[in-house]
């Protein structure tokens, strides 16, 4: 067969350097590293790119499918910067961003029956690699109960309460080695919540969680802050983003409260900022 | 200029017809008629198809915009058999499909303070028609607030609510002067659910709200019901499809309720089920 | 503990029978059967109900949850009535219904190169059963290429192509002992498409797909009518829903065909419709 | 009536400052101002927060349903600060943001008929602002055609081609007394495309648009280089976001590619970066 002509290697001249080229919305499936030792099978929906020089014509598109269909059976947060290289080396770039996201079964207990059930958590890692810098974030969504603070107080009877949303992205101090994992950010997100959620509840569960709600009740800014406090407290954390949005019974619309945090501590390297700055954002 | 070819008018010898060929997704701003005289300015999402004999290779896709860019002004439930018609003749067919989705405007005063804002409704015009024979939907989608009876009942304090939809499509009795309008059916679902639901609530209103639903405690079942006896005893209704959705707040997943019902005492009229049967599914 | 009072096994005096009372929305992690003897781990979208009597208050909605942990791990076309039954007799109903909504990975080997990789096909398992009689369909949204013969006849050099989508829903006759399954309609749809689609292409690869496609224009409604053609030839079919849906690359919206056949030999036995009418409607 | 506890208005002791709690996916009907003099009614999307100092308990979410309702029928890019302002004082808050998305309709004539129809582009306003500071965006996200440069050069005859959508965020220099609108950057997206979208093409037309796009073949990265030159040649633009994605007619994922650039001769003052930051981002 005749050679064929490789337009994306040429040169361009318009002087445009490109921070990020390469796929999004591809669907794969991958196994993903849970607590302990477990591993889960599940559908991620991927975006992967690399930075283009200002003079390079194009990137190659399918050597991201490439390095997915390499890594797909272990794809886990910690394994991020080994896939960020690879990307980096496959597209011959000087920088590699990934996000992968993917449902995440949790198991619940239903807390008085005690019957099993699986909760999904929408889980996302990103991360963003130069060949000296790197930066990698876990992200992960969790629905929880809540219950309006103000509508108990004033009514003689009753409060509101509906389905919400608690969104934390963090970044991990480099110098630790205890891993952050999804299960710890699920625990902190339903600890903070009114009540947490369980697909399965007989109805002894039921008058427990409807109980339990009414006796927490939390503005979406507290369920924030209390996210935010125990994210503070744990020394691992070194940036974190909270995002808590509660799709409100009494009105069609959410509502939402949101923040940033960065150790003080932590030494102010200069950071890529294409991962973090937006881990919470629609 | 050179005369075009036109594929799409030479035979087809694959002896296939096809029920609908024609555009989706097409978004389009129209006006539409609301209560009384009221016309509403609102952004639809479009399809609209024609019958294709088996014999014919294609149909002529840029007629079906044609045919909207026409009647885009005054869009209506009454006016649909006129755009059917006209879709019929421009596009030189036997059977005529529209399906117009968008969101209706009502105004909400909220109950104590009475303060004015408004709420969206998807809604929905359906049509279908022959040059003998027609059939055309209804179809609006209204949030509402639902709180478990069982929840209150079992539980010494409290009892879980949340934000539900109320979709009811209805068919008009062809005899039927008085026109059932967007209005008519979401006053029915209003008075359904366990509370209605308003944009703008002031502390006083939300008071009000919180106890109106703790004392009106509605299963998504008992919602269904309430919507089909109202359905049923609108003498102008043939036909009505309702589903009801919970957006639990205790689980990420829905309780649903679904029925159908077509009045007896209708004469048993072979109907064109591209409409009806499928109103409220998924 | 005290006996929990049990408002769903109330009477009812409203006089309403509805159709389906169930979840929907539900996120769950199950295996399902794929070409031969292999089985895959997927996420699925789950929706369950039962038929409620008139005058039952309310249904148990915790048992779907129940049935769905009981049966995650051995999904698949053949398994449904299984599943419709037990879920008959653990919601003590006499109709049930299921919807299972998945994504289905196929391999894909590049055609000039080889390279493997994996497309993901969205497939639903549909079902509805009493103790006399069921109904269930399989449905699969096959992602294809198609290149339009009319802007290529019309035009000097080129023709405009897009993505688009095949979904084909199919009810099985009840004498077939050989089973249709995801895999033999993912053949015959992208058979009828202009070409079709895989994850990953090498150069040689697009060099192959682009004049493949360019060679074999087809329309909207070509591509309906040839799925339509292989569906009648395939003996095990007795029933088709086919829709076709372009997302066209010189508009913003689709162009689409659908159509739906029953085999004429096919004693015309009465029908739960709940199932098959609406299986490839939006 | 009694006077009702304000919850919101108690002190916080968490010490945790939130940067904006507020509501979110609120719909409402909007006028928006567009090119010239004319005005378009619309739907929009609309987000609206408040900063939350450490001590605060909560915030009164009906006050920015209120500034909505007075606002909505006067939106527009330029009016952004005073709607800012207006939520700062109601909200008795330090810094105020609001995001509101909508599709906002350009007429398009066909490129040989001339004939006329309407495209939705969607439209979205950010902005962020204390009252010394404050920052605006402005972002159009524009359907677009595009042809692959390489499938083209490699193939002997074709070019696969799709849909794909060109985003432009920009923010307009302090300085600038000629405000950027809408239909200015749908112009650049347009220009920069292997071809432009119309609603509504007539056979001359669609030989026109298939020539025009396989005479102008251009990458994803082409398209976002084309986006950025233009965007910096008009000196009116202090700082833009592009990010192209094409809808792949050879795949089911998309090709992408953004960058970001900042005008260098601006003084780097110190931004809120609440905006623009996460302007293109998903």
């Amino acid at each position: 067969m005749r050679e064929l002509i490789d337009i994306q290697s040429e040169r361009d001249g318009r002087g445009v350097r490109l921070d990020e080229v390469g796929v999004s919305e591809l669907r794969y499936p991958i196994r993903v590293a849970g607590a302990g030792d477990e591993t889960q099978s599940t559908v991620a929906t991927i975006a992967m790119a690399v930075r283009l020089p200002h003079d390079a014509k194009g990137t190659h598109m399918s050597r991201f499918v490439e390095a997915l269909e390499a890594h797909r059976d272990a794809i886990a947060f910690a394994a991020l910067p080994a896939l960020l290289d690879d990307v980096r080396t496959r597209l011959d770039a000087d920088r590699s961003t990934v996000d992968i996201a993917f449902p995440y079964f949790v198991e619940r207990r239903a807390p008085v029956s005690g019957q099993l059930s699986r909760l999904a958590i929408e889980c996302r890692f990103r991360g963003v690699a130069t060949a000296d810098d790197g930066d990698v974030t876990l992200e992960v969504r969790v629905p929880a109960t809540s219950l309006c603070p103000c509508s108990k107080a004033i009514s003689d009877y009753g409060a509101h309460n509906q389905r919400g949303y608690v969104t934390i992205a963090v970044r991990q101090r480099a110098d630790e080695a205890r891993p952050l994992d999804i299960e710890d950010l699920v625990a902190i997100a339903d600890e903070a919540a009114s009540c947490r959620i369980y697909p399965l509840l007989k109805r002894v569960d039921e008058r427990a969680v409807t109980m339990a709600a009414f006796d927490n009740p939390k503005f979406v800014e507290d369920i924030a802050r209390d996210v935010a406090g125990a994210l503070r407290d744990d020394e691992r954390v070194e940036w974190f983003g909270v995002r808590v949005e509660n799709h409100e019974s009494i009105h069609e619309h959410n509502a939402f409260a949101a923040t940033e945090w960065t150790r003080a501590a932590t030494p102010s390297s200069p950071r890529h900022n294409g991962c973090a700055s937006t881990a919470t954002g629609r």
